[in-house]
């Protein structure tokens, strides 16, 4: 199995000349974000997710989860790590130091996150989810729930679940059935909820569930739910734990992949639960925390990339087969042109995604702290804007990246053992869990684009326009490839924003292309600005041949992947016609 | 699960209207192929596979297979299917009437084979490879070697494999270290082959392996390879069955996929074997096999991407779930243009591959028919042509509509008790296995276009031209985005066939843009060409609905899916240049 090695040279550029890390180390309360300090936390979580995470990947999907006397068992190497990730304050770093959080920027998380999932995405959910849970809470909670609940989730010490799906609902939530009854200062929850990721287990000694269910006489619809929570084992005053509450995991899903993270159907059973935040608003409650998921949700893509791309890389050097063009010799395949392409294309792809996911997120923090209200605003409109495409096309292209993992595996990549195969599997749940892509496409053209009449949208284009104004002369004939694409997203924008009245199918029925139209713009804007950065620190003294390769990214991805949005550009000016043509009866018509 | 309906009046439609079957079926020696006789035979075979083969798929996955006590045990059903199969007579179709088979065009059996692959493709490579056997044997073994092994091979009672690979020789056969050393009548064979599929099983009462294995003092390279008969069993001359031979199955692999075909690592331990054609002409003999059996793993994609589509459409109408754009209510999810477009794109993928793979083993029939040798020539190169496209591109796309298939099904796609997952876990073997699609690429750049100086793909752009030129009017607008693309392929043939011997990297740096440049057109130009027969068949008073459906496939794919094109054809054109630049060592100069 191969090893995985943080891209930390990656991630710093990214960080520090894309995403603005040194502008948001100077807001208040930032202070702590200097240089060495980021420095410092992003190696030493290189070295845990190296030398902690990373070796329980293989083992876990090996080993899997088992649900045996009502009790979650996971792998054995899981409860470990995961103690070491609490002890090392890992889940910690974002969040607000009144509850033992180390106040740090929410970008400075993700590089940090993007490594536990690269070293496991099965067990980096389980703190992924906890987050949300803290997030959500912070936001929405009493200061009574805050004070009892937050330190622990912080610290994480106890883990947190989202619990939203249920049989019949999941893209649609306005017929969730989950109910709660009051009962003195609390509530009786009842309900079944599917795909619960880490519903239960034994890593942490309580788990917090926030669960949709319904209050009596709540109205039907999306304003009909509320949010509770509902601890594992209830919580004394002192902080100690109590009785265990009727709530846990009646069975595990069998899944294509990650198979060391347990999908639990839960029951709720007259279990005792604490409103959070206003009756029937649940939905808006949960929203805050799945717009983070989603931006979680995309790193994730960009974190298996990675991994696919390192393992794949390793072979390539290893794995000799005869002679390439221009040699007389066998040698690793890595010296034909075709597995060239194939790692090139993985690495630029997952380049770009990071660029996207970091960006977006930065803009969180930068509108956190924000000094005017229109700054705020741009800041939201554009992390909002964002965050569909990081989620959707950062997880589209993983498909891609860890299918390209395979390939270059060729014959061994389908053996369960060389470990190829297990990142695809695991990939493939991305484009569908926190809103399916489909759901992503839609944001992107309705809530984010047609509802503001398309105004961040023509702020993100010409924050493009402006990286390719001011990018390196060097690299003027990429600037020049963008630019095209850049024509090809304003012209897909005016035909939204022209069209969606006339035709009510239109934007559904263009979305996915226009998301990944978009998607591979943006993909291109990072690495130009990345290479940009590159040349800069170049001509600036530094001699890193990372450097170098940085640049070469830029050529590659402008040539030999950024044109593919001429096919989505062509698919979407279609519009909704063929999509919407053929009626219903006759897709089966070649058997029926 | 769901069931699994042969594609009937598609396939009629293909065969007929595309595939020249109406004219095969004048050719002297391929009477009994009447229209009644190929309906009757397809109608059968689709009741076959839905009924007998179809429901034994979830559960050979399921199962899986195991190596006890020397014997693989399949699945239970398994080697019930199996006899079956033989005694419908249905691996005889296309055989020479000498040994046993029904003396029917090569192109009757695609349909068939298409059916079985789609109703279990696991259980189907048994007869693939078989069928495989015969055809290797039956052009190059003595007729003593053929009056011995074929009737059994024709029949099916004893099934055939192929035995190349070995763990260092993969893509590049010039390795193979299997020995062989004469000994009287035979030769002792010894070696290990790796990826030999069904390679050992008890669903036959014997197997007849083909190996590939070096004769003392032969050459180093692949001019020292010879191609040897070793049978499970010996045969005696009486025909019946001797000792067990030294040959058999020493593991199985433990893969992603196709998890009910047992994959053998293969001992060869002084076994008895025979000497198929010439000493040190083995890899031409496993050629002439490789080539059909590469069409059949392009069927494969095919076959599998209908069996996605039918599952994923399933599914579409029963799952109910929000209100779609115009609707009130909740309603089934193929009411979402999104869930429209996944579906059409899987149906028109799966129709246009269909096209070309039927189309490109016609032209084998009427090059065994031909009647001059330009015919014979002409027929011959265009299937040569056609076989990488149909490898490649089929398999290629069948990654896209197996993983739909998931994608249709949401969350339930990720759980492996829908089925959804296997197929897109099945599929993934096809980009891999007879030639990895970077070999097909190559082949299709190399052999196929550089070497006759691109005279077959000008015919064959010559004949895409008559087919736009000859639509019917009313499809006139899907011509002229097909003409686009043929321009476009025009160009990248210009492009190859000037540019290559300035730049030798040129050829593998384009060759699978290239590739899926003429597959994407391929595809068009199927479905242009099944549009055009459909309106005819419709103004000729055929009021099946499934007339309107295709011409509705037509349509989508030319706006939907055929602009993909435009990438391939811009990536093409940037040569090797940023594919070739980046210095090996600095791949991972990220984390070093």
């Amino acid at each position: 199995m191969a090893d995985y090695n943080a891209p930390l040279k990656d991630m710093k550029l990214t960080l520090n000349h894309v995403a603005r890390m040194p502008e948001l180390a100077e807001k208040p309360g930032f202070e702590d974000a200097s240089a060495d300090m980021v420095d410092a936390i992003l190696e030493e979580a290189a070295r845990v997710a190296r030398d902690v995470v990373a070796p329980t990947n293989w083992e876990g999907d090996q080993q899997g989860v088992q649900l045996k006397d009502g009790k979650v068992a996971c792998p054995d190497s899981f409860k470990q790590a995961y103690q070491q990730y609490v002890e090392g304050g890992w889940g910690s770093l974002q969040f607000d130091p009144e509850y033992g959080g180390q106040g740090l920027p929410f970008l400075l998380s993700i590089p940090v996150m993007e490594m536990w999932h690269s070293a496991n995405m099965a067990w980096g959910l389980c703190p992924m989810l906890s987050q949300g849970a803290v997030e959500c809470l912070d936001l929405n909670g009493s200061d009574e729930l805050k004070a009892k609940y937050l330190p622990k989730l912080v610290s994480g010490e106890w883990c947190g679940t989202m619990n939203l799906t249920e049989s019949n609902a999941g893209s649609d939530l306005s017929v969730v059935r989950a109910k709660a009854e009051p009962e003195g200062d609390h509530y009786r929850v009842s309900g079944e909820k599917i795909f619960i990721t880490w519903g239960d287990h034994e890593m942490a000694e309580n788990i917090v569930h926030l669960v949709l269910a319904r209050l009596p006489d709540a109205p039907a619809g999306v304003r009909g739910i509320s949010l509770f929570l509902v601890p594992k084992y209830l919580v004394n005053d002192d902080g100690s734990l109590g009785e265990r509450n009727t709530a846990g995991a009646l069975s595990l899903e069998h899944k294509l992949g990650i198979h060391a993270s347990p999908t639990c159907v839960m029951g709720f059973d007259n279990a005792i639960g604490y409103l959070v935040g206003e009756p029937n608003r649940g939905l808006a409650c949960m929203f805050t925390m799945m717009n983070n998921a989603r931006l979680s949700v995309g790193l994730q893509g960009v974190s298996i990339s990675e991994r696919a791309y390192q393992q794949a890389l390793e072979y390539a050097f290893e794995r000799i087969q005869g002679p390439a063009v221009g040699t007389r010799e066998a040698g690793p395949i890595i010296r034909h042109a075709d597995v060239r392409r194939m790692l090139l294309t993985m690495k630029t792809l997952t380049e770009a995604g990071r660029g996207i996911a970091y960006d977006a997120c930065g803009s969180l923090d930068f509108a956190l702290k924000a000094t005017s209200a229109e700054e705020k605003a741009a800041e939201q409109a554009r992390a909002a804007l964002l965050t569909p495409i990081v989620k959707g096309w950062c997880t589209e292209v993983a498909q891609e990246v860890t299918s390209l993992g395979v390939q270059v595996y060729g014959g061994m990549g389908y053996i369960e053992e060389t470990g190829a195969a297990q990142h695809f599997r695991d990939a493939r749940i991305l484009p569908i869990y926190e809103g399916t892509n489909g759901i992503q496409a839609l944001d992107l053209v309705g809530r984010k684009t047609l509802m503001d009449q398309g105004a961040a949208l023509a702020a993100l284009i010409e924050e493009i326009r402006g990286a390719i104004a001011s990018c390196d002369p060097s690299l003027i004939a990429q600037a020049k490839q963008l630019e095209e694409g850049v024509v090809g997203l304003t012209k897909a924008r005016d035909f939204l924003l022209s069209g969606a009245e006339a035709d009510a199918q239109l934007p559904g029925a263009i979305a996915y292309n226009f998301m990944m139209l978009a998607g591979y713009v943006c993909g291109g804007w990072q690495l130009l600005r990345q290479a940009t950065a590159a040349v800069h620190l170049a001509a600036e003294g530094d001699d890193d041949p990372y450097l170098q390769a940085k640049q070469e990214s830029a050529r590659f991805y402008m040539a030999q992947v950024l044109p593919r949005w001429k096919g989505f550009a062509d698919m979407l000016n279609d519009g909704s016609r063929s999509i919407m043509a053929l009626p219903e009866e006759l897709f089966a018509s070649a058997w029926q």
